[in-house]
């Protein structure tokens, strides 16, 4: 049984006098966020760039408008019970500016500061007594090189805001390397480069109640500084890492006054684990939760910020590999290449994304479920790769 | 591998190049094959009756328009690869007119016909030699006495034409009873009342290709002449009879030329297996495919009216219970209650459509799986009823 549990705060209510939930931005996150959305008889509500954007073309209620105009802002959370993210980028201020006025925005912008910006993630981190790599704050090539007298070249320069998917991160063997990054004005910081057998991640989901759900921790494959495959549960982990993941994500959740769902991005090292990034919102190394978890991460996120209690996590199959579909050829007839692995694999679960093929850009991902790890992720490598390359490889 | 297998027609493509399909019809099935369609990188498009409908809520290209216009059906499937359909009311003479114009709309109209018109289905089965009640024609009292004379009141009287949810099918034990049906101008026929055990369905896709695909056979719960669960797979069957009824499917499907997902509802009697009814869409008794199959009946139903390679349909968990939430009170606060119902049961996976709610009507369904029958079936009944009666009861 539960307890009864009411809602401190009116609810906009949309068709069945169910709460409408806001997502500002256009892209996949919004787009499977809708999914899951319907099925719990909502519909989301998309603040997109231009109408062309994954989400835009799928859903219903969808406002063409920038996420860093106030006015654009203000207007869409005004409908909403509650607004959410489908990325970082909205500055902090103007969340700060609605919340104040009374909007429900979350994750809120004091909690969101620590996605936002990376130096200020770190420092709390380390007030925390969480386990980060060794960082400074660079503004100047004497910062840098202090730190590099301390730790070592190559050191990893990271642009405290703004990056993604690699984007914003250097690794610098010199002063001479790192000069256009110190010239360009950007707010800098530099770590360690930690010697990582491998990334993971915990995902977790926090409501406003104070509930936490978490998922088995994750094994993260990167190439190029984009995450290509999530393997769940993380191969041969120990029960001991895996918990203390768990229990790290949900105390950050709680720490930092998280809502909606994060992924906590981990580096295993052999002394242990250290924590590499946030994101505060559905993230790439939860995809595999849609068919993988009993609650898909998007579920989840609505849960959380409509303050729901949570859904279970447990895993659907024994082994769930998630792999990226990088578009490679503009050209390809994706069509065929669809056909001939469904094929090919009646099994494997397919999502596309709706977006224009770039070379290297994420269009979509594959899953596949089963009781054999080299088995699933085989299928998920092999599905990925065709659908890129047209090609059957392994 | 998989042979090629090359389109014989032209694709009106969308997003990524890929096909766009178009729905005829905005409830629930266009709703939940939105979500399916999303997946695969479709958006589908809704020809809606009204911009409130399930679908029309919350998918982007929506037309509002009447499926009894031939002009608004052709404005709709001229834009389309494939238009298929939520319900069986678009008229065949409609449908026919499109198909000579080159216009691709599945399941055609020389299958479709079977679902709609309840006599022609019935004497087709009778040429198939698939078994179905004793039934014949009915056109004027002497007609229904001689049948009654034959099979006993009280008989089973039917429109051939329009009703669902046991709207259009009566009960009747004299002339008297049936006088005003007879006098209403509508066909009708005559069935035996049948002896029955329970009722099953057995419900599989077909893609012009020839392609066939089943899943296990369930027992439907019916209340009222309203499906109120689904159990899956139907307990007790004998591998047998369940052989007979997936087999049975597969070849209606091939015989009748259908594309797309059809249900085969079947009465399971002391001597074997009769066919009550046939639908050719997704289905009620596949909802449960959501999440308890590898491939759902709103994926397999894109794959198959778009000529993909059709899906795996293995369970996901030993048993699935679906429970259809009917609408009880419409001033509810169904927000509270699906709040306290995710407290209680944090695995159920709650399906709700959007629609105003209205005594009896389906406005959702709930779905619980695992490993016990019994405390699936009794966690499903707890859900729907609970969000429909603000009661914990089994």
């Amino acid at each position: 049984m539960t307890t009864e549990h009411p809602r401190t705060r009116p609810v906009v209510r949309g068709a069945m006098g169910l709460p409408v939930v806001g997502m500002v931005g256009g892209g996949q996150l919004s787009r499977m966020t809708h999914q899951a959305a319907i099925a719990l008889g909502l519909s989301l509500r998309v603040l997109a760039d231009a109408s062309h954007d994954a989400a835009a073309l799928v859903a219903q209620g969808v406002t063409v408008g920038s996420h860093e105009s106030l006015a654009d802002l203000r207007d869409f959370a005004t409908g909403c019970e509650v607004v959410t993210f489908d990325h970082e980028h909205v500055p902090g201020a103007l969340i700060a500016a609605l919340e104040t006025e009374g909007l429900n925005i979350l994750p809120g912008s004091a909690a969101l500061l620590h996605a936002q910006d990376k130096l200020v993630m770190r420092e709390r981190l380390l007030a925390l007594g969480v386990p980060v790599p060794p960082f400074a704050a660079v503004s100047s090539p004497a910062d840098l090189s202090l730190f590099a007298d301390t730790h070592g070249w190559p050191v990893v320069l990271k642009a405290a805001t703004g990056g993604y998917d690699g984007k914003g991160v250097w690794l610098v063997s010199s002063l001479e390397e790192a000069a256009p990054m110190l010239a360009s004005g950007v707010r800098l910081l530099v770590e360690q480069r930690v010697p990582l057998l491998r990334e993971l991640a915990a995902v977790v989901a926090r409501s406003p109640y104070g509930q936490a759900g978490v998922w088995p921790v994750v094994e993260t494959v990167q190439s190029g500084g984009i995450c290509v495959e999530v393997l769940a549960p993380a191969p041969g982990l120990s029960e001991e890492l895996a918990l203390e993941a768990q229990s790290l994500a949900i105390r950050l959740a709680d720490s930092l006054g998280v809502v909606g769902v994060m992924a906590v991005e981990l580096f295993e090292t052999a002394s242990g684990l250290l924590v590499n990034e946030l994101a505060m919102r559905p993230h790439n190394s939860g995809h595999w939760t849609i068919e993988g978890a009993r609650t898909s991460q998007f579920e989840q996120h609505l849960r959380a910020v409509l303050d729901y209690p949570l859904g279970t996590t447990t895993m659907t199959a024994p082994w769930v590999v998630m792999a990226n579909l990088l578009g490679g050829d503009g050209d390809a007839d994706l069509d065929r290449r669809l056909h001939l692995l469904m094929g090919r694999d009646p099994a494997l679960k397919v999502h596309l994304y709706g977006k224009q093929v770039r070379p290297g850009r994420k269009i979509g991902h594959v899953t596949a479920l089963g009781d054999d790890l080299d088995d699933v992720r085989t299928r998920a490598r092999i599905g990925a790769h065709y659908l890129r390359t047209g090609e059957w490889t392994q």
